[in-house]
C-alpha cells in the first residue's frame, strides 16, 4: 500500500469531530444533546435571499468568473460602506467561504516554511490551512485573565522573529468572543508597518458586537493599504454557512493579482451561493437588529449562568457568538467526552468544544472550553442546567489553575 | 509594501485568461466571437435538478457534513454501478468540484517536493494545484501523431524517477479528447503496483465516449484498491460547472481518513450544489443519450472540417468534448490573439485555447490549439468557416512541423 504523505498524516484533526461519535451514541440512546460545540447559527436565514434562489432563472448552471459574479462584486462596496470601510469592487475577490480566503491569503502572502503569528487561542482551522500551505503558525499567548485581550505591542515585537511574514487576527474573535478596539489595532499597525508585514484579519463576525466598543475594521487603518488583507464570509452574518461564499478584500492589487491565479486554478466560487449572497445584500436592516438583540440576550444569559457556577472562570465577551470559559475539571477533553458518554440530567446533556483544540502550544487549554451560543435562550438555559449539575457530578473535578500559572509567556 | 510570496509570483497563469481582454475588445467592436476556448458546456442543465433547488425547503442554510450530504453519498454508488464500478458510500468523499479533489489528493498522496507524473499535454490547472501543494509535475510526452495515446509501459518505467509518488491521468482526456482503453490501463496498473504508486485518475468526462471503445474506470482495476484515487465532478456530466460539486473516490480508507482532515478544515462543500447534485442522480437516461448524440455530431463535424483544412493535423477524439489540432502557424498564442485582435470574417471570429498552456515542457504546443465543441453544429460550422479563412489570411502562416521533430522524447 502506498503511504499517505507525512504532512497529511500529521495534519491537524478537528477536536470537535473526535467527539462526534459520542454525540451520535448519546442521541441513539435517546438523550437530548444541546449543541454548543459548533458555530452553526440556528437563526433563520433571511427569507428574501432564500427566495432569490427559488426565483433564479437558470438554463445552464455555468461557471462564474473566478473572482466572483460581477453584479455581486459591484454591490459589495455598499455593504462595507455601512461600516465606514471604503473599498471598490476591484479590491474584492469572491471566495468559496472564508475557508478558501484563508488558504489563498496564506499561499500568496507566505512561502512554504515561513511563519504566521496569531494570538492564541485561535480558530482551530487556521492550523489546517497553514498545514496545507506549508506555513508555520506561531502562537502568541493571550489569557482569560483579561478576557483574551490582544497582546501588547511589546509582546508582538518580541514575537516577531525574522521568519514571520504575516500576523493573523480574528476580530471579533473566534473562539473567545473578544472584540479588539480601534486603539489596539492602531498600535499594532505601527508594528506591521515597521516590520513590513501582511496583516490578515478574519472579520466574519463583524456584525456581532454587543458592547459600547464599536467594530473597527483593519481596512480603516490609514497607511496600511498594502498590508491589510481582510478575510470575509456570509456564513455567520446571514446564517448561511452552507452557501460557501466568502471574500478576500485588499487594496494591495499586486497581492490580489497573485491570489487571482489561485482563484483561476479552482475556476469559480459556487454559482448558487453567489446568487444567494447577492440577494442577502437586500436584507432589511431590521433582520440584523433582531438577530443581534437575540445573540445579546443569549450572551447575557450565558455569562450570568457561567459566572454563577462555583469555580468557573469567565468574562463577558463583546463579540461573535462564543465564550471561552475555564472549568474546574482535570481535563476538558475528558470532561466533554464524559458529558456525552456518561452524564445525563433529565435525559439531557450538552456538547462543548474542548479548549485544547484552539491552541498550538501543547498542554494549553486543558481546563477550557468554547461555548457557542447558537441555541435560543430556553434551550441555552437547559444546557446551563446540565452544565451546572455535570460540574458537580464529574469525577475528575479539579480546582481551576490560575490563568497566569497555566499559561506562562516563556 | 510587503512582497507577495515567491510561489504565488511564479504560479501558473491561465493562458486562456490572458486572451480574455482581446475577446472583450472584439465584442465591444461588434464582432461575434465563437468561444471554443473553454470547457463550459452550452447544453441545458437537467430541469429536474434545477427544479429540486426551487423546491428545497430550507430554514437555515447550514453546513453539510465535511464529507458531503449523507443522502447524496448513499445514492452515489448506484450511479457508479452503471459503469460497472463497485463502490460503497464509505469510499466517497464529496468535494467542492473536481478542483478541490485534485488539490486534496495531491496534498494527501504527496509531500511537498515530491513529484507527480502526468502525460503531456495535460489539463492546465493541474499545474496550479501542484503549485499550491508544493508538488512538482513531471510531464511524460504524448504525440498528436498517434492521437495522444497513453505512453507505453516502458516510457512510464523510464520516467519513474525516485521522487515520483503518483501518476495522474485524465480519462477521457482534457485537452486531447483521447480515451484510454482498458488494455492500456491494465498495463499501466502493473507499473503502479510494482512501484507502489498512487494512481490518480480524473474521470469527469466518463459519460462522453463516442467510439467503439467502452469507458473503463481505474476503479475497475483489480488489485489496485489501495492505489487508485478517482477525481470526479458533476460539472461536465450535467452541464453544471457552477454547482462546484465533485468527489474523491477511493477504497484506500487510510488515504480517505487523511483527506477527511483537509475536508474538515474547509468545513463543507456547498449545500445548494449538493442538493442539486443529489437530484441529478434522478435525471432520465434519455438526457444523456440526447446529450451524447449531440456531442458526437459536433465531434464529427469538427473532425471533418479540420481534416479538410490544408496542412491542419488532427485525429478523431473518442471522448470528452475537446480536440487538439496542429495548425500551420508560427505561434498559436500569437495566432489566437490575432484572431481576436485583427481578424474578422462576416464580422465573426473565434476564440481558441493555445496549446502551449497545456504543456509544462517549454516550447511545446507552439503550433497546437485546443478546440472545445461546446457550440451547436450551426455555430460550430460558422466557427470553422472563420478558422479556414483565418488560416489563409494569417500573416504568420508557417508549415506544420512534423510532430516527431516538434516533440522529441529526450
Amino acid at each position: 500500500m502506498p503511504e499517505v504523505s507525512q504532512r497529511s498524516a500529521r495534519a491537524h484533526s478537528s477536536p470537535i469531530r473526535k467527539l462526534a461519535p459520542f454525540a451520535d451514541q448519546a442521541k441513539q440512546a435517546g438523550k437530548q444533546v444541546w449543541h454548543l460545540n459548533i458555530g452553526q447559527p440556528d437563526i433563520r436565514t433571511p427569507e428574501n435571499a432564500l427566495q432569490a434562489l427559488r426565483d433564479a432563472r437558470i438554463d445552464v448552471l455555468a461557471y462564474s468568473p473566478s473572482g466572483g459574479v460581477p453584479s455581486y462584486r459591484q454591490k459589495l462596496p455598499h455593504y462595507y460602506q455601512k461600516f465606514g470601510i471604503q473599498v471598490s469592487p476591484d479590491d474584492i475577490l469572491v471566495t468559496t467561504g472564508a475557508s478558501e480566503a484563508v488558504l489563498f491569503a496564506l499561499l500568496a502572502c507566505l512561502d512554504a516554511g515561513e511563519t504566521v503569528l496569531t494570538p492564541e487561542p485561535f480558530y482551530a482551522n487556521y492550523l489546517g490551512f497553514a498545514g496545507m500551505a506549508g506555513v508555520a503558525v506561531k502562537p502568541l499567548p493571550t489569557s482569560i485573565a483579561d478576557g483574551f485581550a490582544l497582546p501588547t505591542v511589546a509582546d508582538f515585537r518580541q514575537a516577531l522573529s525574522p521568519d514571520v511574514r504575516a500576523i493573523l487576527l480574528c476580530n471579533p474573535n473566534n473562539p473567545t468572543g473578544t472584540l479588539y478596539p480601534e486603539a489596539m489595532l492602531r498600535a499594532l499597525a505601527e508594528v506591521v508597518l515597521e516590520r513590513n508585514l501582511f496583516l490578515l484579519v478574519d472579520e466574519v463576525y463583524r456584525e456581532f458586537c454587543y458592547g459600547d466598543t464599536p467594530f473597527f475594521s483593519a481596512l480603516q487603518l490609514p497607511g496600511l493599504e498594502e498590508h491589510v488583507v481582510v478575510l470575509d464570509s456570509v456564513s455567520k452574518r446571514f446564517s448561511a454557512c452552507g452557501a460557501r461564499v466568502g471574500a478576500i478584500v485588499s487594496r494591495n492589487h499586486t497581492l490580489l493579482t497573485a491570489i487571482r491565479k489561485y482563484a483561476e486554478t479552482r475556476l469559480s466560487p459556487p454559482t448558487y451561493g453567489q446568487i444567494f449572497a447577492e440577494a442577502t445584500l437586500d436584507t432589511p436592516e431590521q433582520y440584523f437588529q433582531t438577530v443581534k438583540a437575540e445573540y445579546q440576550r443569549r450572551r447575557d444569559l450565558l455569562f450570568s449562568r457561567l459566572s454563577a457556577m462555583p469555580e468557573v472562570i469567565c468574562y463577558r465577551p463583546d463579540g461573535a457568538f462564543y465564550v471561552f470559559a475555564q472549568l474546574p475539571v482535570d481535563d476538558a477533553d475528558r470532561f466533554c467526552q464524559w458529558l456525552l458518554e456518561a452524564f445525563s440530567h433529565n435525559n439531557q446533556t450538552l456538547m462543548l468544544a474542548p479548549g485544547s483544540g484552539f491552541y498550538a502550544t501543547p498542554g494549553q487549554g486543558r481546563q477550557e472550553v468554547r461555548l457557542a451560543y447558537v441555541l435560543n435562550c430556553d434551550d441555552l438555559s437547559k444546557a446551563m442546567d446540565c452544565l451546572a449539575v455535570a460540574l458537580q457530578q464529574y469525577p475528575g473535578r479539579s480546582s481551576v489553575v490560575a490563568p497566569a500559572a497555566l499559561y506562562s509567556m516563556s
